[in-house]
């Protein structure tokens, strides 16, 4: 038995469809073009490139994207200054932190000055709290991605053991939410869990986001199990994953590989919250 | 080996203590008496039983409730344009509707008119948000009373395996927040959980709130777990809670009784945001 390989990219590419008619017609019906604004301090070589895949990935769906630089020095009043203008500006259609930020700044500041209505990545406490509460509207794009992910593949969720590992607030703690509201069980591990391979072993659905390559091999894995490999972690060897694919592969039913698996789909799902913004904007 | 009883009493005296000595100090300053306001709809016997007692208890700590009863029959746009007065009201310091509410109502809806300054409970989406992202101010009631045992009896959480029972808006979903926020491990259950007891054997604290009577046995605990009992259940024996009391009691560590465990935790939680909100409207 070899584990079904998920096409992340044919995923990515039916988003990207949807999302480029979305905008089509918000474009034609207010005859305006879509702004959306990432800021971006200082200078991380993954976020270069993740800015680069995504910035393409923009422009194939009818999107132009503005990045406004700021230096590693810049102050937190100066960002939070930025981001209210930002608020302000009726021509900015949707707005994004880039992520890692440098350690003098406070995520949780910057996030909570955003408008909810311009939120692109969904943090702002009001669009988590309708998250959680089942009013999904703007949804974090990893964990979106991963709910498309097992849409696309027909996975029905209630019932489902699901384990995930990450307890994050980008990634596990709305992920947890979007499995809760379509009634699967859930177990959230992370770091300072006891015994990993215990909650690991009786998942349906294992989703792993630690950014520890090779984290999970055969011996975590039920047969039979769908398991959506979060992890993007540069090694000498390449890019790799959480999962040691090789050893996986004869007993998982369903894998997502690294590269070409949650990444491209995740990138697709930031445009799908784009469109939402941009409609946000315009919509009265 | 006898498990220890918590005296859920014993922890909302000392709760209530606090929460008396913040008023005082709030009235002495603003030199205002706190209005909070229920909204109670129809006759649900037992509201009417906890609306007693957290009346009682709010008149202890200084402030006079004040209801505001409405018949089985009110339009949801007449409680909406209640809600929208009482959040302008400049002499209303806090709000709560009383649920359950009737069936022609949308509690979601009810719930978003709220003033989230002003939400006793904790339950707009933005005092979500908040509690999920770790930045816990208005915590709902029942979820912050269970967090109030386990700090009273000294319990450290992180790495703990915690299992929960119930996947509610208003206890599972922000109680699992409230764990992870302290890295335990979480799983949430609920009606569509295919193993419960696979769950429950492993939990070094186990929190049911099904509503099943006696769902709970000696069968589903492990040796020394702390169990924690959120149910609240009539029958015709009188007041039963989810877990079978006598099957348990010689393997848990330590329990909650009902009644006298987290019943009156959960009410004098209720006055610990009744504080926050007044001080929300009085400070600028």
């Amino acid at each position: 038995m070899s584990a079904e390989i998920v096409d992340g990219k044919k995923i990515a590419e039916k988003i990207r469809k949807n999302v480029a008619f979305e905008i089509q017609k918000l474009k034609l019906k207010y005859n305006i073009e879509p702004n959306i604004t990432t800021i971006k301090i200082g200078n991380n070589p993954e976020s270069n490139i993740y800015l680069k895949l995504r910035d393409t990935a923009c422009e194939k769906v009818g999107i132009k994207p503005k990045n406004i630089e700021l230096p590693e020095s810049v102050s937190e009043e100066e960002i939070i200054n930025l981001i209210s203008r930002l608020n302000e500006d009726k021509k900015v259609h949707g707005i994004l932190i880039q992520f890692p930020i440098p350690k003098h700044l406070s995520s949780d500041k910057l996030i909570n000055t955003l408008n909810p209505k311009k939120d692109v990545e969904g943090l702002t406490p009001l669009n988590m709290g309708k998250t959680i509460v089942g009013d999904e509207y703007i949804v974090p794009c990893t964990p979106l991605a991963i709910l498309k992910i097992l849409e696309e593949e027909k996975i029905r969720l209630q019932g489902k053991d699901v384990v995930i590992i990450n307890h994050s607030n980008i990634v596990g703690k709305p992920l947890t939410a979007l499995f809760l509201n379509r009634n699967a069980t859930v177990s959230v591990t992370h770091v300072f869990t006891k015994d990993l391979k215990k909650y690991t072993i009786g998942a349906d659905i294992l989703i792993s986001a630690s950014g520890i390559p090779k984290l999970i091999n055969k011996e975590h894995i039920k047969p039979d199990a769908f398991v959506i490999d979060v992890g993007i972690i540069k090694t000498s060897d390449g890019v790799t994953g959480d999962v040691d694919f090789e050893s996986v592969k004869n007993i998982a039913g369903k894998i997502t590989p690294v590269p070409g698996g949650v990444g491209p789909v995740t990138v697709a799902c930031s445009l799908v919250n784009m469109a939402k913004t941009f409609r946000n904007c315009m919509e009265k």
